[in-house]
């Protein structure tokens, strides 16, 4: 098979390299370009010296870029960004990842809100496909123009949906008490990020309102076509450096037996290779999908209220796991086609 | 002043050491003698090699301690120690500060399902004081036999009390989702414990059921003289070594407003100098309490649902330092004296 | 080809854990069997959660183990137990690889002084094939009985081999300040190990001697045909989960020119995939190699004095990746089958 | 006793936020002002949120300090600013400490050439007086300007001085292997400090030289009054907050006994609360110590090569608390006042 050449805009940071870090081993995948408007001209592996010996390219600044020999390119960037691209790279026929948030919400006004300032292409938003792969495979296949979900939201929604979808729990109930390592806030200058403020320590943030909570409402709203879903949201800082945790509570529909929703999520997953249903009274740990692009679900009932735990890796399943996902899904692949390695223990 | 003359009973575990490490500098106090089974004969600086220069005695073993000239004895034991040895010792008129579980339950039997053995001095269940201190001074005052809270209930309590009691909150609207840092779990051979599991990790445990969950619903009770109070506890494990974090989800009762929450709040604690309640959309963080005795509590209205945030360090709010409190409190000293220290940051 | 079959001895702690995760990927080889007394009975992937999918089979009591379809057998087990099974093994024609330190050293009675036991089956110790692989493909590939390294071992021995060989520095100067990460002292009950005790610590330890020094000083007489080698080898603890750092301090002899230095590194790792020379000036950190079989080795000279910097992880390049590549090598598969994987970072 | 009055220059990073939790509980202190060019205007205790009811100011910018109330000045900036401020604070007679480098040296062009920028009152550093406590007491009491140690040259000299002193080790024989906790490098935007950096990471920094090294070697040969000292220094990044681990190795001179080397350090530091020497074949931990103002120092000897360990906060007695302990010598209080505290473990 002809390797599909991509470029990738943004690789400086930290879902910039984990793309480059899975990308590398893909045996169907050639890296193009890389760009990177701070470390431009630097090579690649000087900057991300875990790369030594991986790749042998050097950033170009985003104006150098030439997308001619891509077939494919993802966004690494800063939410903001990719909007001002996208519409040219459509125009050449090019696909397109975005792993930021621009192409996340269908609404629009909702979006501006959220992300504070105007769309520059909203003509595009109906035509970006919500790249949630388990959910939406078939609309993925033929995208032009992906838009991979937020870190939170993936692993929320993979719990949540099945649930929602089959009318277990009140969809008024949801709470969500979410834990996030510190690279899902990137590699920025952000005291608030050093080790000597984030070691031992632990707290929430965005407690007013963040903005992957529209993001989970209004895709819940869309994949399990229901009204009135509300999902209260509120993300912590672990001091990790990957994981999402997610703590679901709901209250669960009187006449529906836990076997009843084992059942739906086994089914649901049953040919998910990434997603695992661990069964009830286990709980998923952040460790055993370390490096994965794995999603570990388990849940526990508690009365009339039901507990669902959620567990990806932010920077795989979350961010560039994910973003090779749809790739295989949009050229027809093995999903797990360089996705397979095994989570890093201990 | 004449010092208190104290006991320590079980100096090998961090309660015991932070026991030690706050009482070496308490102006009031004089350690009698600590024992251990496991560390009989060594000398306590040796064990705990951060005493070095600050403690020069050595480990009894517990059937060799004379309590003669002991005003008062801790218990720094596993659940199932100290109610072998409470009633000797108040017959000998010693006053008692349990720092154990054992007498933290009025319920006989709900103590015995949650702590699976029968209670060994059942007539003395209802003679100890709940050492809740910001919530039951008057009673420490004379107790003989203090019950010191879990670490998980105290964080809990000091957040819900103030809302219950004022009938801001929906009584079984009560979601916690709590988390400790990893000295909560004890200094025990618990493959769980070893850095190599923990670090870089997180999970929640104990989902079917904790013991601190009765504790919680009986005292929130008991306190606020409410009905009906259901508390859902799902604790989780932190890779941090100190702190608890709580984040507690509730459904407001209509006609409160946010000013009349923060009020109450104020005034409930406006004598207690170590609970600190920090106002609206601020969030407290572990590591701003570490090695002190202080509570911070913030919270956070979203719609009809009230958010509050409970920080405090297991070891000394959560453990050794509440004894003292309680011991201060039973003196008749000022309740800050050996406990006033900064926090240690960063 | 067909696959190789092969049993593992001592699969609960992190040695055999690490085998397993690597070889699930191997295309060449099919796990047989995998032993455990303390998890007899339970699924490998019960025990270790992160293999979950990965591996299907249950571990067996080594009594219960038959070598009939096994081709190799690894022992991942503690020291003093593989020189029991080891001869008959070879009796039935297997291949063994010894991840313990068994058949380390070829000087019986200095072995038996470190491990404090007499050796069981002395009459192997030179049959056996010191396994550091750049150091000694031709000998692995026939060997029957393969001892693998130590962590420390190997990251210094790929760092002072050329220089002594090539007559750089002098033997009787070399200082080794060593660092290991917390998984180098296996998945034991030892309260050291706790988080509680050595997140936020550091600490030297087996200051007076440590096992892997007589394994250095012989292996590098050996190796290197030179005599008077004395290496002081003071080991400390990281309070990270993996990763192996050597700073060693020598005399360089005066007459050699850095670019010369240079050149041997080059020259001696040139066809070396795994040993990565990085120059003058640079240093290695451990992240950069996580979970990969890569040794990277820079160096510094102050005046007379070369500095050398040597980095692995312990569990891969250090134990259970260099097993897998010395069985690469035993049966001519490329050395990389089955430890490409790129190192994960952040 | 009249209090003191203290104003802090830089109160923003970690040197002055741990003075400032030093000095509120300092018995003979009141903080008069703290400056802050980027925090101006803000409460501390809003940007330290740990110093929360502990002090009730706000930074002021540098240019509107006034000094008329203040007795002493200590100043934990950047390097190359006390320089600035200086002359005018002794014409208005204050004592000063100046916690930075800007008077560490007393060779000018030395100083110059490490810290890359002229000298701006070359005419007081040899008024300076070096604040290593237990090396300069009699001078420092009389003291009107202070140069505070770097951390690393405290725990070096502390180890190192004594050995020079009384001739026990070859001079030029000494090797340096340092290791540093992160708050070391301060409070800046440096990405190499992020926790998804530097956590489970480990590596040598400054390795063709640091800063220290000249400042070890000067303040070596001053205080012993010996020549051709010769200090090898190589510093390491701990994945941690706090401390300093010094490992020096040297060459011991022949007819010396390992009982006279532990008689020389107990009789140096018999009056030196915060030196303690723990003794032959023990080591150190940096936990033990934290938060504390000791140095721990222990020793082992390999034939003919003695290896010291030495282990500090580098926030107390490498900073702040050495700057305290300096200003209790200078106003005659008793050493310890303020800096009693019990080292924070686990």
């Amino acid at each position: 098979m002809k390797k599909i050449k991509v470029s990738i805009i943004g690789g400086s940071g930290y879902t910039g390299s984990e793309l480059i870090r899975l990308l590398v081993s893909h045996p169907n995948v050639e890296i193009d370009q890389v760009s990177s408007r701070k470390d431009e001209g630097k090579k690649v592996s000087d900057v991300h010296s875990f790369l030594i010996d991986k790749l042998d390219i050097y950033f170009l600044h985003p104006d150098k870029l030439s997308f001619e020999n891509s077939d494919l390119v993802f966004f690494a960037t800063p939410n903001g960004v990719a909007m001002n691209y996208v519409p040219n790279l459509l125009k050449q026929n090019k696909r397109v990842i975005d792993l930021s948030a621009d192409f996340r919400l269908k609404d629009k006004s909702l979006w501006e809100k959220w992300y504070n300032q105007p769309h520059q292409c909203p003509e595009l938003i109906n035509e970006s496909v919500y790249g949630l792969t388990e959910l939406n495979r078939h609309n993925i296949k033929n995208a032009k123009l992906v838009a991979n979900p937020g870190c939170y939201p993936t692993a929320i929604q993979l719990a949540l949906n099945p649930l929602i979808t089959n009318n277990i729990i009140k969809n008024d109930s949801i709470v969500i008490d979410a834990k996030s390592g510190i690279s899902g806030a990137g590699k920025n200058n952000n005291l608030n990020l050093l080790l000597s403020e984030s070691y031992d320590n632990f707290n929430a943030y965005s407690v007013s309102g963040h903005r992957h909570e529209p993001e989970i409402e209004e895709n819940l709203k869309f994949f399990t076509n229901q009204k009135d879903i509300q999902a209260l949201f509120v993300p912590h800082l672990l001091p990790t450096v990957r994981g999402i945790y997610a703590t679901i509570y709901s209250d669960i529909k009187k006449d529906v037996s836990l076997e009843e929703v084992n059942a739906v999520f086994l089914s649901e997953y049953e040919s998910s290779f990434f997603v695992k249903f661990l069964g009830n009274n286990k709980v998923p740990k952040i460790k055993d999908v370390r490096g994965s692009n794995q999603c570990r679900i388990s849940l526990v009932r508690r009365e009339e209220r039901l507990i669902i735990f959620s567990v990806i890796d932010n920077l795989v399943k979350g961010a560039a796991g994910q973003a090779i996902q749809n790739m295989n899904v949009m050229y027809e692949l093995n999903e797990q086609t360089g996705l397979a390695s095994t989570p890093m223990y201990p």
